[in-house]
C-alpha cells in the first residue's frame, strides 16, 4: 500500500471532488485528504492524498477519466517524486501549506519548498508550525537557514529549538550568527540554557557534536526503583539504558532497561552496572567513533572528561547519519568535488557549482600541462611516427585505473580496519601483494597490448614498446595507487582526498617519458 | 587512557616480569594481564596488556631499558594497529588464545588470526569459545567460515549460532553449504530452528533479510502490566518499544517503554499504542530502507506482509551497517573494482585479486583500442603537425574530470532525495543548471587552455582548436556525466556504477574525433 500524491488542474464545476474519490475507490484506494482552490478563468486545483496498491500511472488514468481530457492530473508516491507537484500547488496558494502539515512529513515538506521561488518560500515560513521549521532549521542547508532567519521572529526560532534533541538544537545554534545565537539562547528556559551552551564547545564533527546529553542518569547509590522512577518523570532521547555515576559525577556504568526491569526494586543500581568497554573523550572525531562503534558493535558509547566524568552518550542511530553522510563525502572526492558542498543542488547557484569544480580542474590542467610539455620534447619521435601517438590515450588510461583501483581496495581495507597503516608488517605485506597482483595484471595486459597495438598500428616495434610501457606503468601505478592511502593515512590526511585523478596524473607524465623513450630506442633506434 | 598490547622477545631471567610492570606503572600505567612462554634459547615472549595515558612509542622505551638492549619490544594500541604483535605471540604457542580470549574483542582476535598463517589459524579455531566462533561465522569472509568448517566439529556451529541474534544467526546459515546449513538447523532448538528458518526466506540485502525477530511482541487487548512482565521475561534484541498486534498477528502499533513505564499497569495497549507511520515488505531493498529511515528520522522500522501481519523490525543499528558497507561498495565501484569483494584484504589472494581488476580494465581497453584506432585515422594531421599530439591528455583528462564531477554531485542528490529521477522537472533542471554551469567552466578552461597551448605550442591556431575543442568537451562531459545517473536509476541500475571511468571513455573518443577534426581545419586548412 503505497501514498500517493494527485494533483489535478481541471475546469471547475459541482461534484467532480466526489466524482475522483469515487474513481479512487474503485482502484481499491482510500482518500486520506482533499483540498483544493479556484483559479481564474473557472479553473480549479486539487490535490489529494491517497492510500492505494496501484502504480501512479494508474491513477493518473482513472482520475483523468472523470476530470475531463483537458484536466492535468499528475501522481507521485508521497516522497522525493511528489515534491515538484506539491510545489506546483503550493505556489499559488502558499496559506495551504498549514493545511498540508497535517499529512505531510517535513521532509516532504522541505522538499517541496526548496523548488518554489525564494519569495514564495520567505511567506510560508512564519506560517508554518514549530516542529517543521525546528525540521527545516535543523536539516536545512546554510542558504534555508538565511532564508529563515529573514522571514521569521526570533520568538519563532526559541519555539522551534525547543521540539529538537540536544543535539540537533546545538547544529542549528552552531548554523546561526552569533549575535541570533546568543539571542536565542537568552530566551530559552534556564536548564535547556545551560545543556546547550554545554554542547556549544564542541565542534560538529567530534563526539562531543554528536552526542545527546537526554539520557537518563542515576547515582551508584540509588536503587532500581529509583532508576524506574526517573525514566517515567522525563522524555529521553536514549530509553534503552540508563547511565549510572558516583558522587563526583564520575562514570559507574550502564543498566540496559530490560535488565532494570527484572532486578528486584530495593537493587542498589552499583551493584547491577556493567563498566562500558569503551569510552571515548569529547574531542575524539566522528569518524573514528563510527569506527569503534562498528567494530566492537556498541550501541550506546559514553562520553567522558580526562577524569572519567560523564558527559554524553553517542547512540548508534547518531552514527548511522554520520555513516550516510561520510559515503556522499567520498563520492564527492573521488568524483573530484573537494570543497564539501553547504548547500543543497537545488539551492546551489551556477557559481556555487563552478566554485566547487574549477579548482581541482584547474590542477588538474597545471599538471597535464606538464604531460603536455613532455610530449611535445618528443615532436621529433612523433613527426616520424604519427602513429604512436595514437596508443599514448589507451597507455594512460589504463595506468589511471588499476592506480584507482589499488587505490579503492587499500581504502576500504584501511577504513575497516583490515589492515594498519602504523604496522610495518600489513605496509610490507601489502606493497608486495600488490606487486605480485600488478605483474599478473601488467603480463595479461602487455600480452593483449601488443596484439591490439599490432592489429591497429602494423609495428610489431611499436607494439613491443606499448607492451613494455604497460607492463611498466601497471606495476609502478598499481605500488603508487596502493601507497598513497597509506602516506595519506600516516600524515593524518584523509585516504580518499588522495584519490584516483591525483594518480592518474602522476601517472600521465610517467607514461608520456618511458613510452616516448622506448618508441625512439626500440622504433626509431635513436 | 588507552588499552595497548607490549609484545617482548627478551632473553629470559627471573624477575624480569616484575620489573617490567613496574616500569609501566612508573609511566601511571596499570597492567590488565600478562603472560608469557619460553623459547628455545634461553629466549622468552610476554605480552602485556596495559592501560596507559602514553604513546606506544613511550611505553616500548620504557620497557626496554629494563628488559635489555638486545630485546625486541613492540606496543600497539588494542585495535587494527595491534593484530600483527598479536598474531606473531600466537603463532608459536597457539593454546595461549584461550587465555587472550578473556582479554581481547572478538574483532582484535580475528584480526590477529587473519595474519596468521592458514595451518595455525585451523588449530586455533576448536580452540576458541563459542562467543567468539559465532563472531568470526557472524564477520568472517567466505574463506574465514570455509575454514572454521574444515577444522571444527558441527556442534561447535550449533553452539556459536545460539549466541547470535536472529538476524545474525541466519546470515551465517546463509554462508554455509546447503547439507551442513540443513544439519546445524536439525540440532538447533525448536523455537530457534523455527524463527531461523521463516527468516531464511529472505534474501540477505532486503528488509526481511536485515530485520530482527527478537522483539517483544503483546496482543492489543493485554495491558500495560502484561508487557512489562514480557520484557521482565525475556531477552530482545530491541529494548526501547514494544510491539502491539491484534489477534490475528496483524500490526496495531508501538509502545516506546518509556511511555510503557509512565501508564497506569491496567491499561490495555490497545489505548496507547501508536500507529508506526511508515511499513515496509520484508522484500523492499535494505538501500531502500536505509533511505527511507534516515529520511524520516524512523528508529524502529516495522516488516509486515501485504496482509499486515507483523514479521519483524528494521533498527536503525542494523541500518549503520548497510550505510557502512555501501559507502564501501560504492568507493570500490567508483575506483572500477566491481565485484562486490568476497573476501578480506589479508585473506584475498593475488588471483583474487587480479580476477576483481583484470574485467574493468579489459573494458577499458576495448573501448580505448576505439580511441587508438580513431587518432589513427588522423595518422596524416599528426604528421604534419606533431605538436598537436602533446594535448591530447590535457583535453581528455578535463573532460572526463569534469564528466566525473558532474556524475557525483548528481548521484549525491539523487541519493539524498534532493531531486528524484522521476520528476520531469526535476530532471529538465538539472540539466539547465549542468548546461549553464558547463559554460561558465568551459569559458574559463578554454580561455586558459589557449593561453596555455600558445605558451607551449607556439601557435595560435592550434591553441584555438584546443580552445574550442575545451569549450565543447566540458559541456558535452558534464551534460553526459549528469545524465548517466539520471538514466541509471531509471533503468533500476545503481548510479554510483555507472561511473567516473565510464564517462571518461565516452568523452576521450568524442575528443579525438572533435579535437583532431578541428586541427585538420583551422590550422592546416585540409
Amino acid at each position: 500500500m503505497a501514498r500517493l500524491a494527485v494533483f489535478v488542474d481541471a475546469r471547475d464545476r459541482p461534484g467532480m471532488l466526489s466524482e475522483i474519490t469515487a474513481a479512487i475507490h474503485r482502484l481499491g484506494g482510500n482518500v486520506v485528504t482533499s483540498m483544493g482552490y479556484s483559479l481564474e478563468g473557472g479553473r480549479a486545483r486539487l490535490l489529494l492524498i491517497v492510500d492505494v496498491d496501484r502504480e501512479p500511472d494508474e491513477v493518473v488514468e482513472a482520475v483523468r477519466s472523470v476530470a475531463g481530457e483537458d484536466a492535468r492530473v499528475e501522481a507521485a508516491e508521497l516522497g522525493p517524486d511528489a515534491a515538484g507537484l506539491l510545489a506546483e500547488f503550493i505556489e499559488d496558494k502558499p496559506g495551504i501549506v498549514t493545511v498540508l502539515e497535517s499529512y505531510l512529513d517535513p521532509p516532504d515538506i522541505m522538499d517541496a519548498l526548496l523548488r518554489l521561488p525564494e519569495h514564495v518560500r520567505k511567506r510560508i515560513y512564519p506560517m508554518l508550525s514549530s516542529s517543521v521549521l525546528a525540521y527545516l532549521l535543523s536539516e536545512g542547508d546554510e542558504d534555508t537557514v538565511k532564508e529563515i532567519l529573514e522571514s521569521v521572529k526570533i520568538r519563532d526560532i526559541v519555539d522551534a529549538v525547543q521540539w529538537l534533541d540536544p543535539d540537533e538544537a546545538v547544529d542549528v545554534l552552531q548554523k546561526l550568527p552569533e549575535q541570533t545565537r546568543r539571542a536565542v539562547l537568552q530566551m530559552l528556559p534556564e536548564e535547556l540554557r545551560s545543556q546547550l551552551s554545554s554542547l556549544l564547545r564542541y565542534p560538529p564533527e567530534t563526539a562531543g557534536g554528536i552526542m545527546t546529553t537526554s539520557v537518563p542518569v542515576v547515582d551508584a547509590d540509588a536503587t532500581v526503583q529509583d532508576a524506574l522512577q526517573l525514566l517515567r518523570r522525563g522524555e529521553y532521547d536514549v530509553k534503552d539504558v540508563i547511565v549510572v555515576v558516583e558522587g563526583d559525577g564520575k562514570l559507574y556504568g550502564l543498566v540496559p532497561v530490560d535488565e532494570l526491569l527484572r532486578a528486584k526494586p530495593e537493587t542498589p543500581l552499583r551493584k547491577i552496572a556493567r563498566r562500558p568497554p569503551v569510552t571515548v573523550e569529547p574531542e575524539e572525531d566522528q569518524e573514528e567513533v563510527a569506527r569503534l562503534m562498528l567494530r566492537y558493535e556498541i550501541r550506546r558509547l559514553p562520553v567522558v572528561d580526562r577524569d572519567n566524568r560523564f558527559l554524553g552518550i553517542v547512540a548508534i542511530e547518531d552514527v548511522a547519519y554520520v555513516l550516510a553522510e561520510e559515503a556522499a563525502e567520498d563520492v564527492a572526492k573521488l568524483g573530484g568535488v573537494f570543497e564539501k558542498p553547504r548547500e543543497r543542488y537545488l539551492h546551489a547557484s551556477v557559481l556555487d557549482l563552478v566554485k566547487t569544480r574549477l579548482p581541482w580542474l584547474l590542477l588538474i590542467y597545471l599538471v597535464e600541462s606538464v604531460t603536455a610539455s613532455v610530449i611535445k620534447g618528443y615532436e621529433d619521435v612523433i613527426e616520424r611516427i604519427a602513429v604512436a601517438a595514437a596508443f599514448i590515450p589507451l597507455i594512460m588510461d589504463t595506468g589511471g585505473n588499476i592506480g584507482s583501483q589499488a587505490s579503492s581496495t587499500i581504502v576500504r581495507a584501511l577504513a575497516l580496519g583490515e589492515i594498519s597503516e602504523r604496522n610495518r608488517r600489513d605496509v610490507i605485506y601489502t606493497v608486495l601483494k600488490e606487486l605480485a597482483t600488478a605483474a599478473v595484471v601488467g603480463s595479461v595486459l602487455a600480452s593483449i597490448g601488443f596484439v591490439f597495438a599490432y592489429l591497429i598500428g602494423h609495428n610489431a616495434r611499436l607494439a613491443l614498446s606499448i607492451a613494455a610501457t604497460l607492463f611498466i606503468v601497471v606495476i609502478f601505478a598499481d605500488v603508487i595507487g596502493a601507497s598513497l592511502p597509506i602516506i595519506a593515512r600516516r600524515l593524518g590526511l584523509d585516504p580518499a582526498a588522495i584519490s584516483s585523478p591525483f594518480v592518474t596524473t602522476i601517472v600521465d607524465v610517467s607514461v608520456a617519458i618511458i613510452y616516448l623513450n622506448l618508441v625512439a630506442k626500440l622504433v626509431l633506434g635513436l
